[in-house]
């Protein structure tokens, strides 16, 4: 799905940074990573920190210059936390992700900085789209692993749709007339216990009925709501 | 705007992740992070990933269990991996945050497992809400610190710029230690009357706490079934 998709890090210093991008992009399902003159590459801290993305890192390609990272693609995005002399294009990761979901079939490529100066203003006039994330403004400088983190979020989530049902089996719910029933052995043992006092009702029966339609029950939760209100009501007959 | 909301890190293993965390949450404008037995901390390691959040993390909360981080708190949310035996609500983080943005008002909770294990079954069971990241399945284990930034990220675009607005009547929704202590109750009122087998649990006040979660219980309803319960055991008692 997103195999036209490639990440392009540029003079990475600290290797351990290249390991947590190609594991937050494996998260994520992509796989094309570009290394443009990383200060050190491989490295044992870049493997540790892949924690499994091995593969991504032996697939890198690593170049010497920007250009030639982006020999073939017709979109460039280049992440940026400063706003530059010369406004230019700027989305949000959330709207680029927008952008490239109905490009999926081009070339593209999302190019991050170096951990202390970001892309420099040369770096950026190869992007043909800014993307900057609204961090708060006095704290705006991203980790470059969390910055990946975040794309490839992003990308993950315009493209991928999670079956609405996925984690909740359907559930059986209890009817209105299984609940009818419930609230009358509930009121009876109310009575029973002496909680509830026929005189002063003070509304308890609606405040638990609104509780419990709030709640939805299925018919499991109410044979157990039953059940322990039967046991309730033979307890107290033997003693 | 984030004010009423903390970030609980639990047995976190590294204390790089602890930094890494705290940067994350200060790029996203977050400010409350609670440790619970962190493996190491304070930590210079820490102190270096934060690069620049240190006021996070001197400010930080260290606590010995789950519940005493969340004390106070009326919406739990747990991230989680892996779905359980027993199927919990389950959100995405963008579904989670649209939630969160209407309660905002509230004291809310974003709890996150360890390096190794996640949250254990014991651990979720205090999450009312489950909050799953989408990611590939056959490479799920994202990073800590990447989980972090992501949930951070989506927080502030769901309320980055939002405008004000009026919302219906709050409810004073009971707390997590409230609720735990209603749980308790009820456990004790369940062997009482005989109906709750120690020995085959059956899955019973796992089933209970999840519905009640759905609930999401006011304190008067709380002291309804509270009063409920006490009235069941003292009749016992008088037989």
């Amino acid at each position: 799905m997103l195999s036209t998709i490639r990440f392009v890090l540029v003079h990475t210093s600290h290797p351990g940074n290249i390991g947590s991008a190609a594991r937050a992009m494996k998260n994520m399902g992509l796989s094309r990573l570009y290394l443009v003159a990383p200060k050190q590459f491989p490295h044992g801290q870049a493997t540790a920190l892949a924690s499994g993305a091995d593969d991504l890192l032996s697939d890198a390609k690593v170049v010497e210059t920007l250009p030639e990272a982006l020999v073939g693609c017709e979109f460039v995005f280049g992440t940026s936390a400063r706003s530059r002399t010369l406004a230019w294009p700027t989305s949000s990761p959330r709207l680029a992700c927008e952008q490239i979901k109905d490009n999926l079939k081009s070339e593209i490529a999302i190019v991050f900085g170096s951990e202390q100066a970001g892309l420099t203003n040369e770096q950026l006039a190869c992007c043909q789209h800014h993307i900057h994330v609204p961090t708060v403004e006095d704290f705006s400088s991203l980790n470059l692993a969390a910055a990946v983190q975040l794309m490839a979020y992003e990308l993950r989530m315009a493209t991928f749709q999670e079956p609405e049902s996925d984690h909740e089996a359907p559930r059986d719910l209890a009817t209105s007339d299984q609940l009818n029933c419930f609230f009358e052995h509930l009121r009876e043992v109310m009575l029973n216990v002496g909680f509830l006092n026929p005189k002063q009702p003070k509304m308890l029966m609606q405040r638990l009925q609104r509780l419990f339609y709030r709640a939805s029950l299925d018919k499991t939760e109410l044979n157990i709501l039953m059940g322990f209100l039967t046991a309730i009501l033979q307890r107290g007959e033997k003693r």
